[in-house]
C-alpha cells in the first residue's frame, strides 16, 4: 500500500521529474500551464526568444495583459503588440488589455485541479481555490518552464490549515487569510506550501478560496491549495467547464509538517494596517477613522461574489462624497454578470468609479490617494509609497469593509453595519468570454513579432572573476521589498522590456543617489536585513541591479523569489554567518569576496577592508552556483 | 418694430452690459452659467479664490473632473480634493472624477436655451445643440464671470450655415462639421460665430446638434449654435428637465455677416487626415488603410446615440484583434442607458475596451497609440503628438467610421459596410444621475479648503512703484514664445496650480541660469525682440516671472495673448521707439523706468546707467495702465 500523502505531496509526486520529496531537497516539477502578465511577461518572453525553440511546450500558455493598460506614451502599447504578436508565433493564448486580471482570468477559464502552473507574478497561487498548484516564479523560470524545462524549487514543507466552523456576519474569507497573516507574519509561510483542510473547507465557494490562496502570497508562502470537491465541481460547471473537474484530496492519514487551525466562525472584520499586509487589526479598533478613498478590485478580490457583495451594501444609498469609491472588476465576465443583474447600475448610482477590468491603483497605476491619504483597499499589499502617494496610509480590507466606509467616509465598527448581505453565489448561468482571448494559429512560422523601440533585446553578463572586489553601495534594513529594490507605477513599468532605461530607478525611493554612486563605483555590493526581496516577484529588482553592476547582495536572510531571480541574473546571495556582523559593516566598506573558493552551504570568509573578516554561507546547490558564476541562467541554457 | 435679429444677436443683446453690437466693437456680455475643468480649473479658482468675494454670482457654476482621472501621484487626487472643496465653500456644483465628461455632462443636465456660458475649455460650445450661447475662454475671464463681472470679448460676425436636406446612409453629424472645416479651414471661423439654420435643422437631434457646436471650435470660432426648437424640447424632456425649454430662433428676416449652405444629403463618411482637422478626406479614399487603434468618446461623439450607432455596428461582430477599440462613455448617464439597453454586453463581447467616463485618450491622458500607429477616433483635434506617440497618424472619424474599422482592422470602402443601423433616439425613459453631483451646501463659511502640497494660494502682487529700479536680468532675440518663457510637458503641467514650484522653470530652457539670477537681483526686466510671446496662451508665462519679480518686458513687439496676459499680471509692455536700441542695451544694464510718469500710447525716457536714455512707448488703454500699476486685474476686481 503506497504511503498516505497530502494534496500537495500527490501533485508534486505526478509531476516529479528530479529530485527527492524531502522538504528542502532540490526538485524539478514538469509544469503544465503557464501564465503571464505584461509587467514582467515582456521580459519572459525576451528570453524565451533568446533560448530559441519555435513553440512552446507545455499544455497551455497565457499571456495577459493586465497590470499596465493605461497606455501613456507609445513604450506601454508597444509592449502590448509585441506580446499578442510573440503569443501567435509561439502558441501562447494572448489576452488582451481590458480583459481582466490574469488570476482572475485564469480561474474563471483555463485554472485545473492537480494541474502545475507557474506564472510570472507572485499572486499565481490564486488558482490554488480549485486545487491547482500554482506558484509564483521569475520570467525566466516561466520561459523555461514553456521551453518545456522543469522547474527547479526546493521541496515545500506541507502546512495544514485546518479550517473549522464558518464564516458568520460580516467575516469574509479576506479576513481569513488577514487572521493568518496575523497569526504567522510575512514570512510565516516562507518555504511552505499551505494546505487547507478540515470540516470549514466545505463551506467556501471557490471565489472564496482564491481569495486565501491569492493572498496566501503574502505569508511568503510556496502556494497555497485548497481540495477539489463538490465546490469545486460548482464552480467549474458554472463556469461552462464541467470536464475540467476531477476530485482532489489529501489521502485519510496524509501527515504535514506542521499545523494551524482556524475557528471561522470565531473571526470579525479585520485590516491590514500600514504599512504591511500582516500588521492585523480589528476594524472595530478603527472606529471613526477618517477614510479618504476606498478600493474595491485587484486579483485579491475582484470576484463577481465580491462585487455583488459591494453593490448589495450600496444599494439605494451615496458614498460619502469626501470618500472617492474605484471598483475594477477581476474580468470582463465579472462586469457582464453585473450589468446583467443590474448590479453595475446600483455601483453607478451610489457614486462608485468604475475602471477598466485590470491590476491598475493596486500596483500604483492610476488611483493613488490623496497626501496623507487613508485608504480602505481590498488589494493584498500595502507597501509604504506602493499606491503613488508616499505618505498615504492603506488598510488592507475585505470588499465588505471597504463599502462600508465608502459609505460613512471613515471607518465604522461592523456592529453599527445592520445585517450582512446573503452570501453571494455565481448564478447558474455564467456569460462566457472565451471568444475575447485571442487563441493562436497552428503554425507560428508566418508571423512576425513587432517591437517598438522600446523593447531592448537582452545584454549578456560576463561570468564572475575568482575574486570580486568592491564597495558596499548601500546598506538597507530587514523587510526590503522589491518595490524598495525596483518600484514599480506608470512610469518606471513602462520601462521593463528596456533594462539600460529601468535601472535608473533602482532603489530610488530608498537613496536617490545610489544609482549615481554605484555608476561611480562601477559596480559593488549591497548589504541587507532580514527578508531582503519580499513582495512582488518581479525579476528586474534582480536585472537592473546586475547591470548596475550589483553582483552580490550580503543579507541576514533572503525571499525566495526573489532569491531564486538572483540566481538566475547572476548575482551571488550570501548569508550572514553571525548576522550581528550586519553592524560591524557600513555602507562604502570594501570588500573582497573569494568567488572562486565559495562552495554550496559552506561557509567562507569575506575579507574587510583594515583587516577585519566576515563570514558568510549560501543555501546554493553546485548547479545555482555554476549558474551564477557564468553570469547567470540564460548563458547556460544558451550554451547547453 | 424691432429690427430683425439672428439668433446670436438676439442672446447677446439680452446680456449686453456695455459696447455696441458693431461686429469687432468690444461688448461686455452679462454671464449666466460658468463651467471648468480639471486641467484650467485649478489656476481659475485660485484667481477666484485671489478676488475675495464670498459666493459666486452667476445662476450656476459647475467644476467638472474630467480630463485627467488617472490619479498616478498625489498630485492629481489633491487636485480633485481642492476643486471639490473650494466647491462647497463658493456654491459650485461639484462633478467627481469619473461621472463624465463636462460638456457632455452639461448638455445632459444644465445648459439651457437663450443662456450665455462660458468655460474654461475651448469645447465649451458643445452647449450650443441647445441654443445656448458658449463660448471657451481663459482661466481668469471664468473667475471674473463668476464674481459677476462681464465677459469682454470683440462682438463677432455671424455666419449664417444655412443646413439643407438630410443625412442618408452612413454619413453622420461629425461628417457635416469635418465637411465644414474643410470648407472653411481652422481659421475660417476667427471673429464669428457659427449660427445654423435652413430646413435641414429639424432633421437634427440635439446630441448630433451638439457634435457640430462641440467641434465648430476647431474653425476657431467664437462659439456655434443651434435654435431652440421641437427636437431641443424633445431632449430636455428626455433629460427630465422640460422647464428649462424656451423656443428660440431667428428673426424671419434677420439678416448674416456670412452664409454658408451644406447638402446633408450629399455628405459621405469623411475623415480629417493627420495632423490637422481640417484636412478633410474621404474614408472611401482610405480604403484598405491598416488601422491599429479605433477610440471612440470626447465631447464630440460620446453621447448615448453615438454609442448605440456603435454597438448595432458591433452587434455579433468581433473586432479585428490587431486594433485596440477603446470606448469611454461620455457620462455615467450614457453609460447606464447602454447597460439598460444590453448594449454593454454588445461592446464587451465583441472585444471593446470600457474606459472610465472621462476625456483621457482625447488629450493623450492614456490611450496612446503604439508607435507610427495609426488611428481612426471621434476626437476633435489630431495635431502632432497630442496622441502622447509622436509619430502616431490619427483621423478624426465618425463613430460610424471608427466602428466599421475597428471591426476590418483597416479603412474600408464605406460601399462594402452594408445598410446603416437606423438613426438611434434617446429613449423617453432617459435615467437620471443628477445624485451623481455634489451641491453646495447653502452656506460655505464653514467649509475648509483642502490644498495638497501642490496647491499654493495666489499671491496678491503690490501695486508698481512711481519709478522703477532695476536690472536687464535676461536678454532674449526675436520669436521668444511661451514655450520659452513657460516650458510645458507633463512634469512642468503637474506645478500649474503650485506657482512658486513651477516658477522655477521660467526661460530654464534658454538660460539655466536665469532663476537664480533673478533671485539674487530682487526681480527685474526681459529684454526681448520681435513678437516676444507668440505661440501658447498659456496665463503662467505672465505668472511665473511676475512672481519671479520681472515687472516689465521691453520688447520691439508684442504678441497679441501673451500682451493681455502680461496685463493680467501686472507685467508693463514696454514697446522700444527705436529699435537700434535693443543693440545698446546690455544684459545687466540698471535701468530706471519712470512708472508714474507713462500714459497711453505715450512715449517716455528710460534712464539707463552711465546716463544714457532709451525712448519707449506703449499700445495700452488707460484702464489696462491702471490694472498693470496696481499689480494686475485680480486687484482691481479686488478693490471695486
Amino acid at each position: 500500500m503506497a504511503k498516505a500523502r497530502n494534496l500537495v505531496q500527490k501533485i508534486i509526486a505526478q509531476h516529479l521529474v528530479s529530485g527527492k520529496m524531502t522538504p528542502g531537497a532540490e526538485i524539478g516539477l514538469r509544469i503544465d500551464q503557464t501564465l503571464t502578465q505584461d509587467a514582467t511577461g515582456t521580459m519572459a518572453y525576451l528570453q524565451f526568444e533568446a533560448i530559441g525553440i519555435p513553440r512552446v511546450r507545455t499544455e497551455l500558455s497565457v499571456s495577459y495583459v493586465d497590470h499596465n493598460t493605461l497606455q501613456t506614451g507609445f513604450r506601454n502599447p508597444d509592449d502590448h503588440r509585441y506580446l499578442r504578436t510573440i503569443a501567435a508565433k509561439y502558441g501562447i493564448v494572448f489576452s488582451p488589455p481590458g480583459t481582466g486580471i490574469c488570476h482572475q482570468l485564469h480561474l474563471e477559464n483555463f485554472a485545473k485541479p492537480g494541474k502545475t502552473l507557474i506564472g510570472s507574478d507572485s499572486h499565481t497561487p490564486t488558482a490554488g481555490g480549485v486545487g491547482s498548484l500554482a506558484m509564483g516564479a521569475g520570467g525566466l523560470s516561466v520561459a523555461l518552464a514553456m521551453a518545456g524545462e522543469p522547474y527547479m524549487l526546493p521541496m515545500p514543507k506541507v502546512v495544514r490549515v485546518r479550517l473549522v466552523g464558518q464564516l458568520v456576519g460580516w467575516a469574509s474569507a479576506k479576513d481569513v487569510i488577514l487572521h493568518l497573516l496575523g497569526l504567522l507574519s510575512v514570512k510565516g509561510g516562507v518555504g511552505k506550501v499551505m494546505e487547507f483542510s478540515g470540516p470549514g473547507v466545505a463551506t467556501l465557494t471557490v471565489p472564496e478560496r482564491a481569495t486565501i490562496t491569492n493572498m496566501g502570497a503574502e505569508l511568503g508562502a510556496t502556494t497555497s491549495i485548497f481540495p477539489s470537491d463538490a465546490q469545486t465541481k460548482k464552480f467549474l460547471a458554472r463556469m461552462g467547464r464541467p470536464e475540467d473537474f476531477v476530485a482532489l484530496c489529501a489521502d485519510p492519514r496524509a501527515t504535514y509538517d506542521e499545523e494551524v487551525e482556524i475557528d471561522l466562525s470565531a473571526l470579525a472584520p479585520l485590516a491590514a494596517a500600514p504599512h504591511m499586509p500582516d500588521r492585523m487589526v480589528r476594524i472595530k479598533d478603527l472606529d471613526g477613522m477618517r477614510v479618504d478613498q476606498a478600493a474595491i478590485g485587484s486579483c485579491t478580490n475582484s470576484s463577481y461574489t465580491d462585487l455583488k457583495a459591494t453593490a448589495e451594501i450600496l444599494r439605494g444609498k451615496r458614498i460619502d462624497p469626501a470618500c472617492d469609491l474605484l471598483i475594477a472588476p477581476g474580468s470582463k465576465q465579472v462586469l457582464k454578470l453585473l450589468t446583467a443583474e443590474g448590479l453595475l447600475d446600483v455601483l453607478l448610482d451610489a457614486g462608485a468609479r468604475i475602471l477598466e477590468c485590470a491590476c491598475g491603483p493596486c500596483i500604483g497605476i492610476g488611483g493613488s490617494p490623496v497626501s496623507k491619504g487613508v485608504c480602505a483597499r481590498t488589494f493584498n499589499r500595502n507597501f509604504e509609497g506602493r499606491s503613488g502617494t508616499q505618505d498615504a496610509q492603506v488598510y488592507l480590507v475585505s470588499p465588505q469593509t471597504a463599502a462600508n466606509a465608502a459609505l460613512a467616509g471613515k471607518f465604522t465598527d461592523p456592529a453599527t453595519w445592520g445585517s450582512a448581505p446573503v452570501k453571494a453565489e455565481l448564478p447558474r448561468r455564467v456569460p462566457g468570454i472565451r471568444q475575447l482571448f485571442v487563441f493562436p494559429p497552428e503554425e507560428g512560422r508566418d508571423v512576425e513579432i513587432l517591437r517598438g523601440p522600446n523593447i531592448v533585446a537582452l545584454e549578456r553578463f560576463s561570468a564572475l572573476p575568482a575574486s570580486l572586489e568592491g564597495k558596499i553601495a548601500l546598506k538597507v534594513g530587514d523587510n526590503i521589498t522589491t518595490d524598495h529594490i525596483m518600484p514599480a507605477g506608470a512610469a518606471i513599468m513602462a520601462l521593463r522590456s528596456n533594462i539600460p532605461a529601468i535601472s535608473r530607478h533602482v532603489f530610488e525611493k530608498v537613496d536617490p543617489d545610489f544609482v549615481s554612486r554605484i555608476e561611480a563605483l562601477g559596480g559593488g555590493f549591497i548589504l541587507g536585513g532580514e527578508n531582503y526581496g519580499q513582495g512582488s516577484s518581479r525579476e528586474h529588482a534582480a536585472l537592473a541591479p546586475r547591470h548596475l553592476g550589483v553582483k552580490a547582495v550580503i543579507v541576514k536572510s533572503l525571499a525566495r523569489i526573489h532569491r531564486a531571480n538572483l540566481v538566475n541574473f547572476g548575482i551571488l546571495p550570501l548569508l550572514l554567518v553571525n548576522k550581528d556582523d550586519y553592524d560591524t559593516l557600513a555602507q562604502g566598506a570594501s570588500l573582497t569576496i573569494p568567488v572562486a573558493d565559495i562552495r554550496p552551504g559552506k561557509a567562507v570568509d569575506i575579507a574587510v577592508e583594515g583587516g577585519a573578516k566576515v563570514a558568510v554561507t549560501n543555501d546554493l546547490t553546485t548547479k545555482e552556483l555554476e549558474i551564477i558564476q557564468s553570469g547567470g541562467l540564460l548563458n547556460t541554457v544558451r550554451l547547453s
